[in-house]
């Protein structure tokens, strides 16, 4: 007898997955390439390459004066930005297209000054530096009212996209609020006003009752392999506290957020192999007030798959790893 | 001074695109891999392999019977389909969320029984029956009125997701009309809603008016470098007369799409060195009557960038290469 594969629909987005159990993959089936280091090579990053990059603003020190040695965390501009924070959006026709200047920030969080550090690897108080740091600039960035969206992210990995070794993430401000975000809004939206709940929290609940797709919990945060993953080992970290902007979190949000990421990262290393990985925080765009429907959370996906031509003209997603596995697999680490 | 990079909204789907054009690049620029051949792999699409895979579908063939050597081209289901025709979509819930069984179909167009030929080294007469048989399948399929969307797609190279050397396209046959489908659709009967025009047609007359992100033209179709592409030498190929679904096509059109492509390929091939690639037809939902607003494409799309955490959070793409540079460089390629 043929087994049919699964369709899974997100709740949120309402994207649909293909989850191909009968050709199931264990993750020693993905032919990964590792991150690793290449010896030798000067790096802007590091202490005493200050003046490689433009001038920081903000930084953790110890001592020493402002672009000079003796920090532990810096964020920089990027060198060469995807937008610029100069001037208007000055938008404009030509015939029948629209386009506007690529108004915005573009920033740097350099983590550590240690090279050959990353996430999972650096003491759970530098990654709680990171997180404050992810907090601060959002904070001050907010405050320009043409910003309308700001987007923390990571590339880690060359097959993930990133072109520096030197553990970093970046921020984006954009001057309006980007198509997929809006639809992940406007799915929250259209649950909320049929159940009255937030989608998220109800998620929550539910993923805590059926325990198959939990991967750890701690009093503050759950993380989860979603229903509906769009790529073997798609993990999803959420705070228990239903809260729509990431920036609002508090001192205690933070530290246990560096834990969980920190413990979340060290698991997905630990069963896939250091794998190159992209984490993105979805959270409410920053103009707007807080709101009962939208939960801030971080959605982190290893890079095992291509994406091809399939996806491409559908925007269905095929996953041959159900979460439940994966989670399986990750709770098994053996790390808490 | 700094010069802003050029945010562009494509006018169907209302997706923004970064054109970095302070940061663009030539073709020499991109990191390529080549596609080349292992030689000596036993490949179950070449000749005498035939009871390697399903019985055929469809097939082109001088002599011999089903599934014997004879032929120079082959439809025939997937090994490991994604979807399966036999059953009930059997659509139900688990708590809160919804899943449904993967019924569909699966084929593979084995386009040429010679293993080492491609879409643009191949006779322009072959090429001409793998449209053919393109159409064949999606006219036989679409009579299974359970079938709501059919997909027709290929992936060239292992970069682009291809797992089979010997020269293949693939057809995958859903349930449901995807997200990405309904999102041109809406984009498309938004603009007529306004216009009362096919925003492709006027798109079509507008390119030809400024003639800078043509790449070429013929009787039957015209090639351009969109105005809003997402990648760097992204390519859309339309037909002249408006049509919406690509299975109506007649014997000219045919022809002419067989040397339209045929020619675009090689011209890639030419000036970025044999990229792997996507390519994928939109066209209208197969059980959806003719419409004024809907005019279907095919979107080619060399893989020389990755996609990293920026585009997974926000839907934006950033492309180095404006498609006025692009078209010229295909422009100057010197091939008909």
């Amino acid at each position: 007898m043929v087994v049919l594969p699964e369709l899974r629909k997100d709740p949120i987005t309402d994207r649909w997955v293909i989850i191909a159990t009968d050709r199931a993959q264990r993750p020693s089936d993905f032919a990964r390439e590792p991150v690793e280091f290449t010896p030798g090579r000067i790096c802007p990053f590091c202490p005493g390459m200050e003046t490689k990059t433009p001038p920081e603003v903000l930084a953790i020190r110890d001592g020493g004066a402002p672009n000079q040695p003796g920090w532990s965390l810096r964020v920089v501009p990027n060198k060469l930005p995807l937008l610029g924070i100069e001037g208007e959006l000055n938008r404009q026709g030509e015939g029948m297209f629209d386009k506007m200047d690529g108004l915005g920030a573009h920033e740097v969080i350099i983590e550590t000054s240690v090279h050959t550090e990353n996430l999972a690897s650096m003491p759970e108080k530098q990654v709680e530096r990171v997180v404050w740091a992810f907090r601060e600039r959002v904070l001050d960035l907010k405050k320009d009212k043409r910003l309308r969206y700001i987007l923390l992210f990571k590339n880690y990995g060359a097959a993930a996209g990133a072109t520096m070794e030197h553990p970093h993430s970046q921020l984006i401000a954009l001057p309006v609020v980007p198509k997929r975000v809006q639809e992940e809004m406007d799915g929250a939206i259209k649950y909320f006003g049929f159940k009255e709940r937030c989608v998220f929290c109800d998620l929550i609940r539910q993923e805590m009752k059926d325990q198959t797709r939990v991967v750890s919990e701690t009093d503050r945060f759950v993380v989860i392999e979603p229903w509906a993953s769009r790529f073997p080992f798609e993990t999803w970290i959420l705070p228990r506290r239903h809260q729509s902007h990431f920036e609002s979190i508090d001192q205690k949000d933070l530290e246990g957020l560096a834990f969980v990421l920190r413990s979340t990262l060290r698991k997905l290393e630990r069963v896939l192999e250091k794998p190159a990985y992209n984490f993105v925080i979805h959270t409410a765009p920053v103009q707007d007030a807080a709101s009962d429907y939208f939960h801030w959370h971080i959605e982190l996906m290893p890079k095992l798959t291509k994406l091809a031509g399939f996806e491409w003209g559908t925007g269905f997603y095929t996953n041959p790893t159900p979460p439940e596995e994966s989670a399986r697999f990750l709770r098994d680490a053996g790390l808490s």
